[in-house]
């Protein structure tokens, strides 16, 4: 399983993934599934992945190649045009990955080997964007009514997100909601887990922000993962209480 | 969609389900999902259920007519020896609802006719208990370790019962709880509503506790639902912000 997050904020782009893979409960494993693109001055472009790992590598893989030695149907995300373009190359890619067109004849089904991604980031002359993209190969954008996306085990973390997001929200404080909602997800769910990998890009720097991983002996993480069980209780307890009608 | 959550404490049990239903996202209505069988004295049983309400009403309506008139296989819950005995009656009927016992000779598939259910209660001489039952009709009894069970949509839920709940709290303090999950459910996932059913059963009373229907309008829960985004946002104030190493 998987948690991916990626933010629009006011500042920029901020996202957070996890590490871990596992194939069954007993097979697990660290893998990286945060990659990042950058032509300084020209444009950033920042990748998360969740689903099947052979396809997410592999769309990856295919894509980063590109970048050394451009294909002729499919173009480089670094020759790209817009981001929107960017994203229609890692949707057709996706498929193409999904559907086996890889000249191996192999047909995978897409319910097994299905794939979904952020992508995220901005070209020069045009606003730093944020899109979802399917295992069908479609997409669509984050917007002022969705400023953030999740992909893999979205659930667990949504409701502080929604209760808690800001995009006025500096990148320390969108850092520190971050680490929130996926502490929810992996107090509930095992095959969520640490190293977490994060990356900030901020508005029109046309090059990577801040990038690092949180390990699982990290001081902050622990703060944040005790205070927030405290804050919890806290907060639970100064709500009144339930009285039942005619007490 | 369904949310239903059963907690075991120390005081007694406490069921609440929400009431929506829909075939569809355009074909929602209100059924009631809590169902509850007494005999002062001897015993008090509930019965939450999650899944196709076709099926779920099967299995409460058969239930009940046996209590009316025992069948000669299966026998009424309220004659039972144990809530294990009700537990195995409950998980049969499920089971034969679902195959398609009920001789019309039509057999209904699992997957799209399923239902899972959480049992509760007491009888006299022996400990009030808590089960959670599957489609395939086995079971699994809640216990000190998992003292609680969550069916339908359960996992945005999850993460404040994990933080919050407390066998020793009482039945005031487990329905505030119960109406902080559920709001968080509600506010992310569309298909669960108000109104909510609530009951509680206090130990060794052998007499259904208090109940009671949660309106949309209800005062109280408008007050938990606001109140929570506040205390969660001042939760989430007080904790450090994160700061980029080195800075």
């Amino acid at each position: 399983m998987t948690y991916c997050v990626g933010l629009r904020l006011d500042e920029g782009l901020v996202f957070m993934s996890d590490t871990r893979t596992n194939a069954g409960l007993d097979n697990i494993a660290t893998a990286r599934k945060m990659h990042t693109w950058e032509r300084p001055g020209d444009r950033v472009v920042t990748l998360m992945t969740a689903g099947n790992l052979a396809t997410t590598q592999a769309v990856v893989g295919l894509i980063d190649e590109r970048t050394k030695a451009p294909g002729e149907r499919i173009p480089s995300i670094l020759e790209a045009p817009s981001m929107f373009q960017i994203a229609r190359i890692v949707g057709r890619t996706l498929r193409e990955v999904i559907d086996g067109n890889l000249g191996d004849g192999e047909a995978l089904s897409a319910s097994a080997f299905g794939a979904t991604m952020i992508l995220g980031g901005q070209i020069a002359g045009s606003e730093p964007r944020l899109f979802l993209i399917y295992p069908e190969g479609n997409f669509i954008e984050a917007g002022d009514d969705n400023p953030f996306f999740q992909i893999g085990e979205t659930k667990y973390g949504k409701p502080i997100l929604v209760r808690a997001f800001d995009p006025a929200m500096g990148f320390e404080q969108a850092l520190k909601l971050l680490m929130v909602s996926f502490d929810s997800t992996i107090k509930s769910n095992l095959p969520v887990g640490l190293p977490l990998d994060y990356v900030t890009y901020t508005r029109d720097s046309l090059r990577l922000g801040r990038q690092g991983r949180i390990e699982p002996d990290d001081a902050y993480y622990g703060e944040i993962s005790n205070g927030w069980g405290e804050a919890l209780k806290l907060a639970f307890g100064q709500l009144p209480d339930f009285a039942f009608p005619g007490d």
